[in-house]
C-alpha cells in the first residue's frame, strides 16, 4: 500500500456514473495494480456496481457521501452549498493527505472554485492553471490555461511555463520540452504588452527547465514541433473549443461523404485514422499550481477514457510534478 | 461599362502571379461578364499573360506599376516605401473612384495598413475589421475580426456586429442574420467586461438589422446555427488559424491511414468530401468600415480560389455593402 499511488475518485459526476468509473478503474487496474483508489459517491450505488468486479473491490475503499454537484450548476452556487457532495469531499481527501491526487469527471467550474477553495495554492505560484493534452503529428503537447484564468498578466504567464514544463517531463519524457507563447503572428512585435513582456521573461529565464522558442501561431500548436503552448484562459478555451467543433465538422462530413459500400471497403484503413485520432487518448485536464494536482476527465468519456485520465494522475504523482514545479519557479521582478 | 462593376486587381501579389490572378479572372468571366478588371502590375509581364486569353484582354485594363511588396516585408516599411507598388496603385484606385472594390493576394499586413492610410473610415465606424467566411453545416457564416485589431473594446464589436450583419446581408440572403459574440461560456456573466458591455450594448440595440443570440463557444461556430460571430483581432485570429491548423491535421492523418487500394475504392466518396470542404471556396477575407472594401485573397490560393475572391468583390458591390453599413450604425453612448 505504501508503494501505491493514492487516487481519490468522484464518483458520482460526468455521464453513466457510477458503472464508468468502476469500469474505467477495473480497465486500468487489469494492466497497472500500483494504485489504491478511495472513492466518494453514494455507498449504496458504489457496492452495486462493484460487487461486478473483485479487482476494484481489492484495490479501492469507499467512502460514503451525500450528495453530487450537477452539471448546469453555477460554479459558486455549487461550491456554498456542496460541501457534502462527492466532488467536494474528493478535493477535500487531498487536503487532508488521504489521497495524493484527485480525478472527477464533474462539472469544470465547481471543480475549479472548490480545488482553489480547499487547496493552498504552491508558494511562489501566482495563479493555478487548467492544462490539456492535444495530440500533434509526433506525440502529444501540453496546452494551458484552458479557462481558469479570463485575465493573464506576465507572472501568471510565466508560471503557466514553468508548471507546463513540469507537467510534460512528468508525462512524457524528462528531457527539456521546447516551450512557445500562443500569438497572433511570429515576430518579436507582435500581439499585446502582456505577451511582450512574458516573452522578454521567458528569453531571459536562467531557470532553463525549458527551451523557449518565441511565438507560436494557431496553426502550428498540432505540428509537433512544440511542446509545450502557453496562453491565457480566455485564448486557450477559445482555441481548443474551435479545434473541437473543427474535428467534429470534419469527421461528420468525412462520415456523410461516405457511403455504406466505402465505408465497409475502407474499414480498416477508417479504423487506423479513428484509433489515431481517439479523443479519449487526450482525456484528462490537469488543474496545475495547487498543493495537490487535481484532475478532470471529460464527462462525456466513456471508461476507456476514464481510464486513461487515472493513468494521468497515475504518473503525475510517480513523476514527482508538485516538487517538479517548486524546484523550477521563474522569479519575475 | 457603367452596369459593371469595377475592379481593382493587385495582379503581382501572391503565389504565381500574375498568371494565377488572369487565370482566375478568366475563370470567373466565362460564368459572369458583369464586372470590369483595372489590372495594376507589369505591363510587360501582364501583356505576356493577357495575350493567351481574349476574354480578360476584352474586360480589361493595364495599369503599368514598378514596384511589388514581398510576404515577408514589415508592414509599416512596405507601406513607407511601397508607393509605387501595385498594391498600393490598386488602393488608390478606389480612392480616385476609379474602382469600387480592390482585390490583392498579397501581403495581409502592409495591405491592412496602406488601406488605412490611402481611406478614409465611413464616419460613425471606430475601427475598421477583416472579416473572413467559414464554412458550416448548414452553409457559409461571417466571422470579425480575424486580426485588424488586436485590443477592441465595446464600441469597436458593436460596430463589427453591424458591419458583418450587413457583408452577410450582402453575400447571402437579405434576411436579418443571427449574431453572437465569441465567448468562454453562454451565461450572461462569463467572459471580460468589455464582453458584457458589448452584450448589453447588442441586446438593448435598436437599429436590429440582426438578431441577438449572446455569445457562442468555439465549438460551436461551424454548427450552422449562428451567420455572424463577434471577437476581437486577436481571439479570431488564433480561432481562424487553430481551425486551419486542426483541419490540416485531421485531413494529414486521413490521407497517412487510407492505403492506396481503398483511397481507390473510396475515390468519388472522398472527392465529394474533398469538394464540400474546399477552402477555395472561402476564399477572400474583406476589409470592412473604410469607404470602399478591401478584399484580400488567400497568397497560396489557386486561380479558382482568385476566381472565388473576385465573386465576393462584385456581390458585395452590387449589393451595396457600403451604403447597408451606412443604414446600420449602432450608436453607444
Amino acid at each position: 500500500m505504501n508503494n501505491k499511488v493514492k487516487i481519490a475518485i468522484d464518483a458520482m459526476s460526468g455521464e453513466n456514473s457510477p458503472k464508468k468509473v468502476i469500469d474505467g478503474i477495473e480497465f486500468y487496474l487489469k494492466k497497472n495494480k500500483d494504485n489504491f483508489f478511495y472513492l466518494y459517491g453514494d455507498k449504496i450505488l458504489l457496492n452495486e456496481q462493484i460487487s461486478r468486479t473483485k479487482l476494484v473491490n481489492q484495490y479501492s475503499e469507499i467512502i460514503n457521501t451525500k450528495d453530487v454537484i450537477l452539471d448546469n450548476e453555477s460554479p459558486l452556487a455549487a461550491a456554498k452549498r456542496g460541501k457534502e457532495s462527492s466532488m467536494w469531499k474528493t478535493i477535500e481527501s487531498l487536503k487532508e493527505k488521504r489521497a495524493q491526487v484527485s480525478l472527477s469527471a464533474g462539472n469544470t467550474g465547481a471543480l475549479l472554485v472548490m480545488s482553489r477553495l480547499l487547496l493552498n495554492t504552491i508558494n511562489g505560484i501566482s495563479k493555478p492553471a487548467l492544462a490539456a493534452l492535444w495530440p500533434n503529428q509526433k506525440n502529444m503537447n501540453v496546452v494551458l490555461d484552458l479557462g481558469a484564468n479570463i485575465e493573464c498578466d506576465e507572472k501568471n504567464l510565466s508560471d503557466f511555463a514553468s508548471m507546463g514544463s513540469a507537467l510534460f517531463r512528468a508525462l512524457f519524457s524528462n528531457q527539456k520540452p521546447k516551450i512557445a507563447l500562443l500569438n497572433v503572428g511570429l515576430e518579436e512585435i507582435k500581439g499585446n504588452d502582456i505577451l511582450k513582456k512574458t516573452y522578454s521573461i521567458l528569453k531571459n529565464n536562467k531557470i532553463k527547465n525549458f527551451d523557449f522558442s518565441g511565438y507560436i501561431e494557431g496553426n502550428h500548436i498540432m505540428d509537433g514541433n512544440i511542446d509545450v503552448i502557453i496562453t491565457d484562459g480566455f485564448t486557450g478555451n477559445i482555441a481548443l473549443k474551435t479545434a473541437e467543433g473543427t474535428s467534429n465538422f470534419i469527421t461528420k462530413n468525412l462520415k456523410d461523404s461516405l457511403n455504406k459500400f466505402s465505408m465497409l471497403l475502407s474499414y480498416y484503413s477508417l479504423k487506423k485514422f479513428k484509433d489515431k485520432l481517439d479523443p479519449r487518448k487526450y482525456n484528462g485536464a490537469i488543474l496545475l499550481g495547487l498543493e495537490s494536482p487535481v484532475v478532470k476527465s471529460h464527462g462525456s468519456t466513456d471508461a476507456i477514457g476514464f481510464a486513461h485520465s487515472i493513468d494521468v494522475c497515475s504518473k503525475i504523482v510517480r513523476a514527482n510534478l508538485i516538487e517538479k514545479i517548486k524546484s523550477n519557479l521563474i522569479t519575475v521582478d
